[in-house]
């Protein structure tokens, strides 16, 4: 979340800039594909899904302005891991997502054009001291680097490794500093050919929590507040391909209302018009959960159902929302009590992933023994 | 939350037992009067309250089954602070809290019959790995733990101290033990005159997470399983008084949606009725945040704001909420996402408080240097 | 450590108890012998060594009165795992001495008299605020407890378990209580059939902190001051077996200038002699150790090499390096600067070795997927 | 410490880095002043020390090449703290030393030229993964940053407050890059008037470890390995004055076994020459302690009590003793085994400490509301 607000505290500040980085493009492309209510594909985006052992990999493809505007995502490559059991704890499933991330973001470094043995610096965004907020810092404990291996003794380094540096820069209200311009110093004097950043997302749903990876090829943009005049950390500002990794770790209570509200009215729909899946609901089926989404309800039964309330459009039910929430003190960014052990495990995940993916010489078999 | 629950992971049985203990008295003598509608005093239950510097105090005593009934809570004096601006980690806040609370504690005890130089030993319930769960666990490390002088070398303590022992005896997920056995096995063996146990409670709402303070003299309940026959931690198990100290730290999804759904409703019927209260909302007004809880609304308007949703009751809203967001995985326990500081700071809340009721000799001048 | 004194600061009486509890059986057993210098073996003692793969294991029985006075150690059977190159974090390497350790603590539990499906309540004793004391409640933390499930839900467990609890206690200057108390409760309680308790010691020797573990089956002793009147943990107060785990992770400073100084003693006198071993000088063999010991160096030779210093015996030499290093404030107990690491790498092996050699169905294989 | 070294358990290259860093320049004046053994003052150096509420404080200015040779030390001006009883978790005394230290460190700002209103960067050093070398990062976390303000909000900043941005950056084998090349970046990125560094150092002596703190003109000088270009962080590479502020936490075992050799020699030759100070032995009264060492001792005393290691002169004593103890794995870096609160304690000195000299608007009363 690399909170950039000068007061860590600023409830609407860190509201402001969650709502700028809150959707997937996982999320924005299954909306705009159900806006669209046709089915039909959209222009200038491509979309590729595949569904493995509880794994769902989807790679979507922004090819151009009109799909951008479409999704409202910047044009780029997204790959998303989407695994709902991950929250069960099962060291096992850990094993098999980190490997899978390893191979899909292996692929994603070729797409991109980063070379086998080119440098990457990889950055851990975020606040070490807020657990929900540490996923950066803690991947970045894990990583394997090497650079200054190839710095220092470069005839002892072994075949199979690459120079890989990394740093945690930590947020501006701990630093006094932007990140970007910590980040900006640092790929000056150590020229790497790539970055990597690590950051905790926030999600629109409760259920993305600590469930999806995304990997995106466009960059960072921390912070959107007002008059904000912050650099991307991104291919135009480094000179140098900059990739995402993100991880939802929060949601704000409105939407958690917000959502609920949508999963109550499409419920009772679902419920009088007898459509009712075959149960019980996989969270992994898109098609059930599809049918919980209220955009399929017509108008009369929304407003048959909620009332009021039923007749608003969704811009209006999420400021209905937030203007009942707010005075009461009541809208909270929020997290999963296990927050510790989540965190812990999907930091595990990635940077055994990163480690793997990165270093030629590094296997799933001996990953564990390399990271630090 | 001191989790007894054989598998921590499990969703469900948490909930069955934050249901159980969700309310706190205070919560439930402001419904019970609402039910009232006639702003009646509720027979068998005197209440008195205090506002003062942003803490409002209130001392709640049930005195009889009918009241007990009323409220759905067990006889008994219930001592609550209530300090919203708690959460903006304002330290001077803190320690006025602190102050306060030490008093009130003490006055407590007095009530309870605990005598001045009566022993005392302190339980941290709580899981300390899992910060959401790890008030109690926190609270015991920054105690004044005097039993042992007074064991080994009582001619060398000075006068204005009691004999205090305090454990932190770990969740039955990580012990394998009922916290009760643990317990009643160390307070036959040390044979303490009172004990005080501090856990992290569930909460209805979210604006008391990390905001509020109760202190009762029934003992702590753990569990509420299907066929569960543990015994409780009070004075009838244990033979001596048994205080609690609980704050809320954590809510669960659904709640979070009811209440909003119900304040949403509240809200709708505020403006169409002109009834607003002087703007703005003072969440310690309770005149102006019991406007804005759905008892008050007709049934014609709560259909009108809500159809169909708004024509059920309280326990009818609760159970559809649950039924459509558990097969989601949707309903998770959440707590703020700054519950790192937010648990330590209340953590020396009250560990400094009860070093100051506990010891004559520690004042809130001199107790930070008390605290190990 | 389980610092067991009223003042966990207090360097005299931690030295106190250190001394007491300093000697490994193994380094008593090498004393006695090297104090024969004929070679004998010591009546009453059974030894057994075996050396592989850079492990060190050793069986030593004290079967009787002579025995134990010989070597200073209570009679009982003491199993030692040595191995020097745990310190180089080598993942591999902890691995394997967790496997062998799990293999050994299991035949172990056999001798002792320990079943199958006996029930085990663990005991992790220590501070865990202090990193060089919290080998036990570290262990703990990793460790398969199960008696919650026999007992809440005994159909559903599978079979390769048996019903094991466990407990950090914390140490007296933190609890206000003795460690024996809260143990003794709890097993009246729990009623486990046997208590494994694990502890960090201190050792006579700086290259044994974090390389080595003894296993010994008479029970724990804590604390050893004037007057002390506590009860050991052991077969004779609980009336069942209680088996000690044992890791040096402390020395004290007089302790590593008196080492220094036989060694140099010894050394001076093996280059004079031309007795040098064949060099490089492995650790882990015994015979050119021994060399190394000032025993063997002749009282002129001595005399020579260290003047008047030369002719104290090994007491005398304590005595002088306390005196001096007392009053300068220089005695201090230490631990390697990397004791964050070396103390969670040993935790692990150990936790790991445990839930392999209670559980039939927990294996090497499939043990990180089962400890918590 | 910094570690700068490609593998951090690398005993070898640690004890070559801090065999550079270990003298402290009040040890290396004392030693030198008693080498003169008349007791003349060093030409070049200026000396002023003060003795006070159980702290020295003393300020030692190095004029000139043939100060700075005699010294061993850099031209520059050197404050030093010395604090014997700060080990003892005295939460007043270590209030006391905080304030003071404030007070001088103030001094020292204006000496060295730093403006009232000049912008800072504070740069912890160090490793916080390893306790004993966290000192800088502790520090970090919990200093006071304003920077992001200035920037961001100007018109918002009360008086009495300067710029101050802060970072821990980590240490070579994290992050794969040198720390000088992050700080080089950084500082020419946001342009602070002048850096001060905070770094754990190796002590020569044990009593010295959390005891004392040195500050210095000159800047740091991070890693000493053969074939070392890396550049220092100081005036000259950064063009703006760099304070370094240190304190020992590590000593290396063949430093305990040297100094106690030594200890015992004086001991005995002032035993025997009856020349024994008044008792106890006051470890801040310098003239007991200089009697203590052995440079005093006649040669023909010296063998008569050590034999032929007392014929040895300083190197070759120090020599031998590495010479033995490293073969055996002996030489570890060790620190107090109460590290973890020690350096909580010594970061919390130097953070309030720095809080209240660069800004005016904090004082030691309002300080502990004033750090994050």
């Amino acid at each position: 979340m690399a909170s950039e607000e000068p007061q860590d505290n600023g409830q609407k500040l860190d509201l402001g800039r969650f709502e700028v980085r809150t959707d997937l493009a996982r999320e924005a492309h299954d909306m705009a594909v159900e806006q669209r209510r046709d089915g039909s594909a959209i222009p200038g985006v491509q979309m590729d899904e595949q569904k493995e052992n509880g794994i769902t990999t989807s790679w979507i493809r922004i090819e151009d302005r009109q799909g951008a505007e479409e999704l409202g995502k910047e044009p780029g490559i997204y790959l998303t891991l989407e695994v709902p059991d991950l929250r069960s704890q099962d060291s096992r499933l850990q094993k098999r997502v980190s490997n899978h991330f390893a191979d899909q973001f292996q692929q994603f470094l070729a797409e991109v054009g980063i070379g086998l043995n080119d440098s990457v610096l990889i950055v851990g965004l975020g606040n070490r001291n807020v657990t929900a907020d540490a996923l950066g810092p803690f991947v970045v404990k894990d990583l394997m680097v090497t650079r200054h291996l190839f710095q220092l003794m470069p005839e002892q380094v072994e075949t199979g490794y690459r120079p890989v540096s990394a740093v945690a820069p930590g947020v501006m209200g701990l630093t006094g500093m932007e990140t970007s311009e910590i980040i900006f110093g640092i790929v000056e004097k150590t020229q790497p050919d790539a970055v990597i950043a690590i950051d905790a997302l926030a999600s629109r749903a409760l259920n993305r929590v600590n469930t999806t990876i995304q990997v995106a090829d466009n960059g960072i943009n921390p912070g959107s507040g007002v008059g904000n005049n912050r650099k991307g950390i991104n291919r135009e500002t480094l000179g140098i391909p900059v990739i995402a990794v993100g991880i939802p770790t929060v949601v704000d209570a409105a939407t958690i209302a917000y959502d609920t509200v949508d999963f109550v009215l499409a419920h009772l729909n679902r419920q009088m018009t007898q459509t009712a899946p075959t149960n019980p609901l996989d969270p992994l089926d898109r098609a059930s959960v599809k049918e919980l989404r209220a955009q399929n309800v017509s108008p009369e039964a929304s407003e048959k159902f909620l009332g009021i309330v039923g007749t608003l459009n969704s811009q209006e039910k999420r400021s209905l929302i937030n203007e009942v929430l707010n005075p009461l003190g009541q809208n909270l960014i929020v997290t999963p009590k296990e927050v510790d052990s989540f965190i812990g495990d999907m930091a595990k995940v990635v940077a055994d992933g990163l480690n793997c993916a990165l270093h030629e010489a590094v296997t799933p078999e001996n990953v564990s023994t390399h990271s630090s």
